[in-house]
């Protein structure tokens, strides 16, 4: 049995010997690299934080303190450490989440995988526990990366003007975040890293001005507390101290008696402390170390040797088709500017950063500057291209609808990762925008089907100048080209039956495949079928209304939260045309959804044709009060076999 | 002809002597005073930078050079030296607006009201300077109190980052937004202003460091640039410098010729710069000085010299309502605390704040910590109630999703000021959030009717431990008591036809008295009606689709956007049964609204019983291929002369 395995809870950590932990380290590296290896997963950050993570449960009483990990992928350690060491379906149905998770232990607290929010959490437990006069520790750990966001602001802000409730931050400065961090916080923290001096500057400092005639005691005690004063001279981690916090470091995070004792140190403080935890992403693994663009932030399935992918590519991804076509675009107008928050290679913006360094901006972690620049720099006459994840735009709404919108700024909004992304479980879906956007006045949402019409829809929309445009497209590699049979206004018709068409079927973007099954399922049943691809899905397109009183029955069918979305907006549009003809909305229940494959969960809650055509012939069955149209059976349990 | 009413344009400024504009900054304040008592408006803050703004507009070109107010509240006298002198109609229909405005002037740039947006602004203006190689200058005048807000922080982040890029930070600092600002910044400030040995200590300090043999030139040269270190030890500036922004202050910011020539020495700058200036709300006015609460940041119409409001009030506001009844539920249970984002007292908190000191925080202009924290106080055990103005909770909409309601935390959100608020303009219409919200999984959204509803309902939502509930309600005086006449599951039946009913009206918060005059006008015409009140109108109420199918239509009124809202989700809950009565939105059409009373709003959107009435009657009568049904003219001509 392996030291690792002997570990069932954090208990078992404080009987180990200095020689013991050291070796558990080693074998958690080692258990990291081939779990991961096997099943994809976040590699880099968790190898970074090995010894952090044992040093923390040695030091503090989980789940009595509450220690909260930040963004939440660099949890693997803490799981293997709090008796979750089956990785096996790790980030699959019914196994380990790639995150924190309440229902997998007592020792997970916050689920939620977007940036920055730890600080929040922490302050919020720390000023219940002063309320309620209860012990214990609340231990935030947060990443350099995380802290260029904007919460975690306001919440150091909120901890600092606290000198009687303690909180433990723990930053775990690698860095980076997904990319090397960037900003005035970034220089600062390279500052600290390799300010070496204070602690033998100090005595000799205070002595010296004391002793000084010229300023003496009056000027020394002045200063809102000489200690800080010279601190700030010689050690300059006067940022965090100039806003009311504790400060302990830096600390090499890969020295176990180091971290353990600066955690030891911070406990025993009455009041807010930062400690300042130098870790290296990706180490122990040389491959990881290697790897430039993001040492191993995520992997796919992989030999953990070679570090070849083991699973099979799925040709060319959404993502670089618009990588391809936004870098053509800015070979044509010096005008379009990109703008990232932290991940310019996710979002496909590599090669135009590479071709145009000056026209390319990584804000941080911070959707909300990214949004609110983007405002200015189209006031100042350029067109800003925003490409960021489609669930980390929830961080601008207000910023897109009111600085963006309101002024109506010409700005391109590139969402990746729209729809269900699955393994990363329910806050990675990007299930909420084409809901949540609706009721901003003059945007434009594009969800485009192929390849093709993202080239497309994304030049109509660096062509618009006086409002905001969004093209949203999932994670999947991109299918093939399905082709438009005819076009009426806006709208791209894929198929009209050659019976009299009863159900027009209104296809978003990825949804078109599917909705162009349904009706085959449908046509066989004999129920005639419209399908139409509406391309921009807002505004609704002003010939819907008529071709929708064609027909018995729109449906509606979207990668997107079903309440408030693209069915919602065409429910509205024929309410207001005053074609009654019943809608009914396929997408995502409001729900969260547990992570699993992007297919299986789409299975789950019945976006595949057979679901829906089923659905749809049941529902005219029903109108027609006739029995015999009975749900295609045969079909689903043939599926269901696949 | 007083100076100020030869004050065309910032051109005009420049011209004047020192004396001059002296007595212009006492015209300038005399003529606020006068002019905002008139018409009501935000008297403090724009009392506070009379000077500020002369000396901006004498140094600065505008608009060639950008100058940015942030929040925008305080830029009357922006307005008055840029040829708007006429504020007659302030904040009125058809007058100047209470914020900066496009439409108005091109020396306005942002129009959004919500705070801490400026710095983004100002970023991404001077990019788009920089990179089309452009001149002039960038410059932001951003309130110490928005500098709490996470953008702000985002924002100096890339900011700092540049140090070739030329931008301008104008802190203006009143040690106050509405309220007196809050954190560990402002006690940074506070630092900041009470230090003035730095400029004599400079001098000695290098010497006697570089003389001491001890130290020497070895350690003065390690520090990241010894004035640097300096500057640190003895103008505790450090947290600004360590982030790489050039920092010059304190200045007394209503010292003309201090504050010209600070701002000149920044413009000469070739990087970012900091300045900061101390400045006093309600400057000059001493009732306004006098007013402990918020200094007069916002007045009504009132008597200059008494200050008594000459408006009549009409009744309790809703705000009281939830402020006497939260104090009484804080006296029954321990667990409810409260969250306030800056505005203690315009959400109603002030009772519970002074009852309860220790069970309510100020976040700062934080709503995303506000809802984050939240999080983990109803983690660590307790119930909050987070209250702010609805327009500002779309800050805090990943917050609301991914922290509170992912992780199925009892948190209550009161919006006050929900709906169509009017004289500030579009940005603070709070009309996005049942919106927007419809997508987040186990909300429960209340909108009261009356003060008794919204009494009963806190107390439901209060009770709820493991979900969030919102309550939302108007700006306006509360009205009179609408009772129930049946109940109907959780519905609420307001009225109910002799006649067979047609019309199902859902009534939404305080749109139930237009149902109800739209209900008396329609039956009038022989069209009978049912009136109910959802109350909590997310999620739409079992029963409401079984009481629709009793009718021939179904309007949904509510003072929210027509798309995505309350309509949208009764629209796919009757779908779902496939209930297929046509439903009808009335609500706010997907536009900004510019700044009038709201009264004259709701009439120009057609919130009125009237024009409801009239467009459900047209609609019945298509249906009927009738064309005796008119609109009806004789009640509209009526109530437009009323």
């Amino acid at each position: 049995m392996t030291i690792l395995e002997s570990i069932r809870g954090p208990r078992d950590l404080k009987a180990l010997s200095e020689a013991d932990v050291g070796e558990l380290a080693d074998e958690v590296r080692e258990f990291l690299v081939h779990a991961v290896a096997r099943t994809g997963g976040h590699l880099g950050p968790n190898l970074g934080v090995v010894e952090l993570s044992i040093a923390l449960h040695r030091v503090f009483e989980s789940p009595v303190d509450r220690i909260l990990w930040d963004t939440g992928h660099q949890s693997y350690v803490h799981k293997l450490l709090t008796g979750r060491q089956d990785f096996s379906k790790l980030r699959g149905k019914g196994g380990l989440s790639g995150y924190p998770s309440r229902e997998e232990s007592e020792h997970d607290i916050i689920e939620n995988s977007h940036a920055s929010t730890a600080l929040g959490w922490a302050d919020g437990l720390a000023k219940a526990r002063q309320v309620q006069g209860e012990k214990g520790h609340v231990v935030a750990v947060i990443g350099d990366g995380a802290l260029t966001g904007g919460m975690a602001w306001e919440a150091l802000n909120n901890i600092a003007a606290a000198k009687d409730r303690p909180l433990i931050i723990v930053v775990n400065d690698n860095e980076r975040s997904y990319a090397p961090t960037i900003g005035g916080l970034a220089n600062h923290l390279a500052t600290l890293r390799t300010t070496d001096s204070y602690e033998k500057v100090l005595a000799w400092g205070k002595d010296v001005l004391l002793r000084t005639p010229v300023v003496g005691p009056t000027i020394y005690e002045s200063l809102h507390g000489a200690k800080k004063g010279f601190k700030d001279a010689f050690a300059p981690q006067g940022m965090f101290e100039d806003l009311g916090l504790k400060y302990v470091g830096p600390i090499d995070g890969h020295d176990l008696r180091a971290v353990e004792s600066a955690l030891r140190r911070a406990k025993r403080f009455h009041g807010p402390v930062l400690v300042h935890c130098l870790t290296e992403k990706g180490r122990g693994y040389e491959p990881a170390l290697a790897h430039e663009e993001d040492h191993f932030h995520t992997v796919g399935v992989m030999d953990p040797l070679t570090c070849e992918p083991l699973a099979p590519s799925g040709g060319p991804s959404w993502t670089s088709v618009f990588g391809d076509e936004i870098l053509r675009i800015g070979e044509e107008r010096d005008d379009v500017v990109a703008i990232t928050a932290a991940m310019l290679h996710p979002v496909g913006l590599g090669k135009f950063a590479e071709r145009f360094p000056d026209r390319v901006w990584d804000v941080g972690i911070a959707e909300q500057h990214a949004t609110v620049s983007a405002a200015g720099l189209a006031t100042g006459g350029l067109h800003p291209v925003v490409a960021v994840y489609a669930t980390f735009l929830n961080r601008a709404f207000d910023q897109l609808l009111m600085d963006v919108a309101l002024h109506r700024c010409g700005v391109t909004f590139v969402l990746d990762r729209a729809g269900v992304t699955g393994v990363d479980g329910a806050s990675h879906n990007g299930m909420w925008d084409m809901s949540i956007l609706q009721v901003v006045p003059g945007l434009r949402i594009a969800a485009p089907r192929d390849a093709d019409q993202l080239r497309a829809q994304l030049r109509e929309a660096v062509a618009v100048d006086d409002a905001p445009t969004l093209i949203r497209f999932p994670k999947e590699s991109v299918g093939p080209a399905i082709p438009a049979v005819d076009h009426l206004g806006g709208l791209d018709v894929l198929h009209r039956s050659d019976d009299t068409p009863q159900v027009l079927l209104v296809a978003v973007g990825v949804m078109a495949p599917v909705c162009l099954q349904a009706a085959e399922l449908l046509e066989a049943r004999g129920v005639g079928c419209t399908v139409v691809d509406p391309r921009w899905v807002k505004p609704v397109d002003p010939a819907l209304p008529g071709l929708a009183a064609e027909h018995r029955l729109v449906a509606v069918v979207e990668d997107n939260s079903r309440a408030a979305g693209v069915g919602a907006a065409v429910a509205l549009a024929l309410g207001d045309a005053e074609v009654d003809v019943p809608v009914r909305r396929f997408g995502i229940p409001e729900q969260f959804l547990a992570h699993a494959k992007r297919g299986e969960v789409l299975a789950d809650i019945g976006l595949t044709p057979v679901e829906i055509a089923g659905r749809i012939s049941a529902g005219l069955a029903v109108k027609d009060a006739l029995s015999k149209d009975v749900p295609f059976e045969d079909e689903l349990s043939k599926e269901k076999q696949e």
